[in-house]
C-alpha cells in the first residue's frame, strides 16, 4: 500500500502527464459543431463563389461590344433571354448578344460583364447600352472570395458561428472535432447532502460536485455527476465502478482521512495509487490513480482545495484531450496587501483580481466564499514568508 | 402595401423597441443552469456553514476549562465519546469533559473550541490539553462563511460554475432564469443549397442560415433552423407560419428583390409591415413586420449585409429578452488605413482589429470572407467622404 507517496506537485504532474490518454476525434453534423473543437485544418473543397456570378440586376454581355459605346451612340445588343439565381444557364452568349440576369445568377458562357439595369435602357429585343464596361464589372469571379484549396481553418480552435458559417458555405455538412472527455464527479462524505434533501443538524450542502461539474462543462468536457458516496467501502467502489465508464473519476473527499484511505486502498486493490498527498498548502490530501488504465482522482473536500487541485492538475489534462495548446491561463498583478506565509510550505492562495491589484482572501479553504469570491490563486513558494503590498504576482485564473 | 417604407436605422430601432415582447422567466433544474441568466437576486435561505463546526481532526471541548494548561502542568478532560462528520450529536458537553471529533462535524452543545489531535495526548479515557485554547479555535461559527439572508447573487448575470457552486451550497435544487427566446431561421432563394447537397451549376451553399442560428446561440437564444425556403409564395409562406411557433422569425433573403416583395407581401396580407427598407449601406433590402403579434424580419441575401443587420438589430433585441442590459459592444480603435466612402450615404463597414489597430475589409458585402475576416464594423455618418489612416473609429464586435 502506497499511503505515503507525498510527492511534490511537479511529480504529480509528471504523473499525469504519463497517463495513456490521447485527444480522440469524432465527427459531429455542422448544426452541433459550435463551441467545439476543430481537430483537422479545412481547406476549400470548392471555389467560393462556386461560378462567375452577377453582383447586380442588369445585363450579361461581352465587355468588348460595349468599348466604343456612350450617350449619343449607344451601343445596341440583342436581348436573347433572362437568368435568375438559381437557374442553370445552358446557351452561350455570341457577340452583339446580351442576356437579362439577376444578382446570383451565374454569366452565360460568353458573357464577361454585367451592365446594371439602371445604366441601359431596353427598346423592344434590343439593349441600349450607353457606356463601356471593362471585363468583370458587375461580376464576382468563381474562387474570387475563397478559391479552392486555401486553407481557412487551423486546428485546433474553438468553433465560432463565423467558423460554422463558413463551414456551411464550403458544403461541409459534418466536421471533425475533438471528443469531449468524459468525467464522473462523486462527491463523498456522510455530512453531505445534496441540494433538495432537508438539512439535518451536522448536514452541509454539496458543493464540490456542482463546482466540479460545470467547471469541467465550461472547460468543454462532458460531466457525469454520480452523487454522493457515503463513507463506507460499499458505497465508494459502487461509485468508482460506476465512473469507470467514463474517461476518468474524480472524487472529492469528504471531510474525513478515513474516506481517503478507503479511496486509496479500493483504487490499490483495483489498479495502482501513485500520488497519496501533494505537497501544497491547500489540497495536500490529494490521491492521484488509476483502474483498468484509467484515471482516478480523490480530491480534498474543502472547497478551495478541490477546486485549487483540479485548476492544477486536471484542467490542463482536460485541455489536453481537447486537443487545446496549454494555455498558460496566467495574469501578472499587483498584490493589493501584505501577506505572510510559512517558510518551508508551498502555498496557493486565492485571490480576487480588481483592474490591476491581486487581493488575497484570507477566510481558509473550508470557506465557500473563499473560493467562489476568488478570481484564481497565487503560488508562495516554499522558501517565502513575507510578499509585500504591491509586489507583482502571477495569478493563476480559474 | 407599405413597400416604400424606407426608413432610418433609428426608426428601424424603435419600431423593434415597440414590439410587445418582454424577458419571460422560468425554472431550471441547477444542474442545467450554467451559462443562462440568473432572473432574481438570490439570498442565502440558510446558513454556511449551517451549524458550527470542527475544522480539525481533535477533541471538542469547554475553551475556559483550557485556560491553566500549560506543557508541564497539563489540565486532564475527560474523554465522553467520538463525534465524526455527518453525526448528529445528541449530548451536552459537561465541564471537565472533551469528545472526540472529527473535521466537519459539529460541535456539540456546551462545545466552543477543537484542540487539534497532534497537539494532546490520550490517556486511557482522559485527554491531555498542553495549552490553552481561545474560544472558537478549531472551529467555523455557523454562518460566518455565508450568512443566512446574505444577498449573494444579483439578478441578470450568467452563471458561471462559481455560481452554480454556490446555489448548490445553498442547496437550491432549481433556480430562476430567464426564458431562452425561440428564433425559426429561414434562408430563401433558389440559388441557395444545404451543405451535403450536390452542387449544380449555378447553385450555392447556404451560410447565413448557419451563420445567424448560430450566432443567436452564442447570446444565449434559442435557434431552430427551417432549412431553405423557395422563391415562392407557397414555400415561403409555410416556412413562415411554421417558424410563427416561435417568438420571431427571421427570413435572409436570397440575391432577387422578388423574394423581398414576396415576403413583405406574405406579412402585409396575415399581419403588419413597418419598415421595407433602412437608410444603410449595406443592408438596405431589410423587412421589419409582425404577424399575430410577432416580430417577422427579413434581412438582406448578401453575408456581411445580414450578419450586419443582425447585429444592430437583432441582437439587442435578443439580449433585453435574455434580460441583460444593452451591452455597448463597441471598442475604440485606430483606422489601420484610409477609406472613401459616400455622402450622404450611412455605411457600416467590416474591420478586423488588430492590437489597437481597425483594418477596413473591402471585399463587398457579397463576400463570405468579408464577414468570416472581420471582427466587427464600424460606422461612416453620411457627411463623411474621406477617413484618414489613425483616425479613431469606434467598432461594434460582433
Amino acid at each position: 500500500m502506497g499511503f505515503l507517496k507525498v510527492v511534490h506537485l511537479e511529480e504529480a504532474l509528471n504523473v499525469i502527464a504519463s497517463f495513456n490518454l490521447e485527444p480522440q476525434i469524432e465527427e459531429v453534423a455542422l448544426e452541433n459543431a459550435l463551441g467545439r473543437i476543430l481537430a483537422e485544418d479545412v481547406e476549400a473543397p470548392i471555389d467560393v463563389p462556386p461560378f462567375d456570378r452577377a453582383t447586380v440586376d442588369g445585363y450579361a454581355l461581352k465587355s468588348d461590344d460595349t468599348w466604343g459605346a456612350n450617350e449619343s451612340e449607344p451601343v445596341r445588343l440583342k436581348l436573347v433571354g433572362q437568368i435568375n439565381a438559381g437557374d442553370i444557364p445552358s446557351f452561350k452568349l455570341k457577340k452583339g448578344e446580351a442576356v437579362g440576369i439577376s444578382t446570383g445568377a451565374p454569366l452565360p458562357e460568353g458573357a464577361d460583364a454585367v451592365a446594371m439595369l439602371e445604366e441601359v435602357d431596353v427598346e423592344g429585343d434590343e439593349v441600349l447600352i450607353y457606356k463601356p464596361y471593362y471585363p468583370q464589372a458587375g461580376v464576382m469571379k468563381a474562387g474570387s472570395d475563397i478559391p479552392k484549396g486555401k486553407k481557412v481553418l487551423e486546428a485546433p480552435k474553438k468553433l465560432t458561428f463565423k467558423d460554422t458559417a463558413l463551414l456551411s458555405a464550403l458544403g461541409f455538412q459534418r466536421v471533425k472535432v475533438f471528443r469531449k472527455p468524459k468525467v464522473a464527479i462523486v462527491s463523498t462524505g456522510n455530512e453531505v447532502i445534496l441540494p433538495g434533501e432537508a438539512l439535518d443538524k451536522g448536514k452541509i450542502y454539496d458543493i464540490n460536485g456542482r463546482a466540479i461539474s460545470d467547471a469541467i462543462r465550461e472547460i468543454g468536457g462532458e460531466a457525469f455527476f454520480l452523487g454522493i458516496a457515503r463513507d463506507d467501502e460499499e458505497s465508494l467502489r459502487e461509485k468508482i465502478f460506476e465512473g469507470l465508464k467514463c474517461d476518468m473519476v474524480i472524487l472529492s473527499g469528504g471531510a474525513s482521512a478515513g474516506v481517503r484511505d478507503l479511496t486509496s486502498s479500493i483504487i490499490e486493490e483495483h489498479g495502482e495509487v501513485y500520488v497519496h498527498g501533494i505537497a501544497i498548502q491547500p489540497g495536500k490530501p490529494t490521491i492521484i490513480g488509476q483502474i483498468d488504465g484509467k484515471p482516478v482522482f480523490g480530491l480534498p473536500g474543502y472547497p478551495t482545495s478541490c477546486l485549487t487541485n483540479f485548476t492544477l492538475l486536471i484542467a490542463p489534462l482536460l485541455r489536453r484531450l481537447l486537443g487545446l495548446k496549454e494555455e498558460p491561463n496566467k495574469v501578472k498583478k499587483k498584490l493589493a496587501h501584505k501577506i505572510f506565509s510559512v517558510k518551508g510550505r508551498r502555498q496557493f492562495l486565492p485571490v480576487r483580481v480588481e483592474g490591476e491589484k491581486a487581493i488575497p482572501i484570507l477566510k481558509g479553504s473550508g470557506a465557500v466564499t473563499s473560493f467562489v469570491d476568488a478570481d484564481g490563486f497565487i503560488e508562495i513558494p516554499e522558501t517565502v514568508e513575507i510578499l509585500e503590498e504591491g509586489e507583482e504576482v502571477e495569478v493563476f485564473t480559474f
